[in-house]
């Protein structure tokens, strides 16, 4: 994306769009790209914290002295991995709402360079959170899809069939909340290289 | 950090030292920093791949038949996260060795925007795929450790003592490694900043 115009810059002052290069995206639609972003991103942890938290299922399992089998339940808070995979994801939805609020107050007196390099750092460090409860989570689901028989860990999914289509369907909604945050680095750390070009 | 100097900006190249603020670190400072993270990144993550390729450890364990023990044991390849964990951390490995010379090469003709800018691009997926594959490998230690006693998943740490070490220890130095993944991106997205203040 070769500019030909003259550079812009003014210490932290956005151009006049009409100063700025014909192929850059103008700055407007760099704004609602990272409205966009982030209110998904909202939209998409609040989906997988709900789903997650609403996956408790009852069945009643055989044992020994009772053959017509016992209630128990599977929770997603039997295990510590899907405990911290919502504590996280919870993080990322309230920091989703802010930084939606912030960025909508900022656009009212132009976003400063400033703004932006604050919002890439927080960014960074959700989207290393987001990634690794969604590895952990990712991690416990796939024994229960599977087991593993060289330590004697039985699958669970044949019995919890709804607790895992909730559980797998959070952990997919969380990497794709992982890469909505990808793209919000990349665009804040876009929208800092186009200044100065 | 308050600049009072007049802002320097050259589209793209480096403006000399002299004339950025007092504040400022120097350019050559921060491509040290650069390179020493780098550097830290490659034998972080290298160390990590290879505690855990070498944590194999083989037991004596009684079954029904055999009451003095059969030699059985304990691989990493035998749970489909720690294979994942060394095929992400062996990328971050090889990307560390690519962007330490890609850093120094660039360095001999002064650092333009445009590699901080890519390499700021890949450092953030690169941090996506290091974190969550340290979730991943955490999440199946830490069943390992301590066990599930609502699904019935066995501890297998007592008996693995070697083997157990290994993990946790690899699972240590992979989140040392995120760390230096975030403070890169960081780095990057602060050096773009620092041009247009």
């Amino acid at each position: 994306m070769a500019s030909t115009d003259k550079p812009t810059h003014d210490s932290g002052k956005l151009a006049p769009e009409s100063h700025v290069s014909h192929d850059a995206p103008p700055v407007y639609k760099l704004f609602v790209l990272d409205l966009s972003l982030r209110l998904l991103l909202f939209a998409s942890t609040l989906a997988a914290v709900l789903v997650m938290v609403t996956s408790k299922q009852t069945k009643l399992i055989p044992v020994a002295l009772f053959p017509t089998g016992v209630p128990l339940a599977a929770k997603f808070n039997h295990s510590p991995a899907f405990i911290y995979f919502v504590a996280a994801l919870s993080v990322a939805c309230l920091y989703s709402i802010i930084t939606t609020l912030g960025s909508i107050l900022a656009k009212s007196k132009r976003c400063s360079s400033k703004l932006l390099f604050h919002f890439a750092l927080i960014d960074v460090l959700m989207l290393a959170i987001v990634a690794s409860a969604a590895g952990t989570a990712g991690a416990v689901a796939y024994i229960g899809l599977k087991g593993n028989s060289h330590v004697g860990w039985q699958k669970v999914c044949n019995t919890y069939d709804k607790f895992c289509r909730h559980i797998g369907i959070s952990v997919a909604v969380s990497l794709f909340a992982s890469v909505l945050l990808v793209l919000l680095v990349l665009l804040s750390t876009y929208s800092l290289h186009r200044r100065i070009r």
